[in-house]
């Protein structure tokens, strides 16, 4: 049932930019504008496209090839990738609406993270969407991107819903450039600073303690901001405040892209480049939540999520940099992390 | 105690080929030779010794490098790594001897295998040594080989001691040659025949369980054979198995190594070959057991551990071959193992 024409019409007018039509039917969204379901899958596609958008002129080359694609168990996807552009090694923007029953496994995960869940014989419908992206550039001296950002809702019988949010935005360059650093943290800043002056520092340190490559005693890369269960002060200021998020990813990369394109790079610095592909690998596959979510889940779209890996990676036994080299460090501040604000 | 002066003369003897002096101080093992710690401790070096002289003169270019390290909590290991030879991409040979206290991750994993394990305070004495091996060639038509032969001991509260061994060898080509899995599955059979007519068949076909990406519903290779907490029918008779396995891994892999180290290849074939080197990965940090056991074991050498990744690895989004070519050839039976040796 639709609220007003006026709603419609407005609806619609947003999903012609997208990338693909929405992965819900257009009527279930319509029927229930309001619903926080609809108006999380309408804003991750419409971060999918800016984002797509912003990449694909950047890059000035290739363009993002589209995969729209069904989930049997319920829900589906739209995954957009780029490969070997002119910047870009390999970029993945994926959207995934997932509706189904959750694995025992991925219940046993969230019950280690605190969350209280009535399960009837072992039984958890829930709905999970998110868009989800990594951004390999091939310059090393351009940073790779990942970000994330998310909605889950879990119904338990007895028609208790719980909702909550996750995602984050984080950067993991080849070098250390300060000036970069410091962009991309004070932007995302911005960001979190309208919903509260707590927030930026708060999820800066989140971010720092997820992307632990805890066997190299290494971050993954400089950080950023990170959140999951977030579920307070209230489902409309959250919302809000994923979306100031979503919108900071183009303002916090794409001037780091513009800036190093032309940049001139040696082979060392390239060889140094696919070895720290190498770690991204690691964390990727041993460590992220979201990775081995999607693992565990059934009937989910593989390509999908191992599309975070990079094109090409390295191991190098005992590879040690020499010291006060520039491979060095980055590395000490993968060790240590840095206040980048102040 | 030595038991006789020919018994320590032979022990010595027997050590003059190894890569390194053993892990354990010569003392404890001139003092209890028959000791299954001693034995194993033995077999291990020699093999890696063996192992890595025929690499050594099929690569005709580069030579091991030996580094022998210490472990802070108790034991230490030898490894040995080729890297960038004229046949072989990355090389590694690693034996470990490794003391301690078995964490509560590994108790929980041991005992989710099955195990019956008393603990004090949470605390577990453990022994573990093996020796094991991942070889990448450069060529694409000359195999990835992997093996590995372990010995566990474990001693509960109240003194009673469990043991077991475990291990196995399994090829991982990127093109199906079937002389090659004829070959590699037929001196397996002959090894394992020699102490029971039923071993062979049943440890291919825990190979092909244990060596399978779910997530890809593919297995990482052509198999082998596999085995893991074997402790029947006795120590003396396991033992002699183990060590015709380890004696078969040079007859297994240094013919097919000779047969195709002047093949040429294409750079198509190159690619493949990256391409299942990123699969090869996938099983390493996502599912293999020995990987995990030591990324959670503190003190643990990480390099030695990560040593089984290729030099490199690639992965492309949706990668399909065409089909009837010989990329989909081997994928067909990396989905369905095959009968070798009928």
């Amino acid at each position: 049932r639709i609220e007003s024409p006026g709603e419609e019409e407005r609806l619609l007018e947003g999903m012609t930019g997208f990338m693909a039509p929405p992965v819900s039917p257009l009527s279930t969204l319509l029927s229930a504008p309001r619903d926080m379901k609809t108006r999380m899958e309408l804003l991750i596609l419409g971060t999918q496209a800016e984002v797509c958008r912003a990449l694909q002129e950047a890059d000035g080359g290739a363009e993002f090839t589209v995969h729209r694609w069904q989930r049997e168990e319920g829900g589906g996807g739209i995954s957009c990738v780029l490969q070997d552009g002119n910047v870009f090694e390999k970029a993945g923007v994926n959207v995934s609406v997932v509706y189904g029953y959750l694995s025992e496994e991925s219940i046993q995960q969230m019950k280690s993270r605190g969350k209280s869940l009535k399960t009837k014989d072992g039984k958890l419908p829930f709905c999970a969407m998110g868009v989800s992206s990594v951004i390999h550039p091939k310059n090393p001296h351009i940073p790779t991107i990942h970000f994330n950002y998310r909605y889950f809702e879990i119904e338990d019988t007895e028609g208790n819903k719980q909702w909550w949010f996750g995602g984050g935005t984080d950067l993991t360059p080849t070098y250390l450039n300060e000036e970069d650093a410091v962009h991309f943290h004070k932007t995302l800043k911005e960001a979190c600073d309208k919903h509260g002056p707590e927030l930026y520092f708060k999820f800066k340190k989140w971010c720092d303690e997820y992307f632990f490559i805890k066997h190299r005693g290494e971050r993954r890369g400089l950080g950023g901001i990170f959140f999951d269960d977030l579920d307070s002060p209230s489902k409309e200021e959250v919302f809000e405040f994923v979306q100031s998020c979503a919108k900071a990813i183009v303002p916090c990369y794409i001037p780091i892209v513009e800036k190093h394109r032309n940049d001139s790079f040696t082979p060392e610095e390239k060889l140094w480049q696919q070895l720290r592909r190498g770690r991204y690998v690691e964390f990727n596959l041993v460590y992220d939540r979201g990775t081995k979510f999607g693992l565990a889940t059934p009937g989910s779209r593989i390509e999908s999520i191992l599309m975070s890996l990079p094109l090409t990676a390295r191991w190098e036994y005992m590879h040690i940099p020499p010291k006060n080299s520039k491979e060095a460090e980055i590395l000490e501040v993968l060790r240590h992390p840095v206040d980048w604000v102040h």
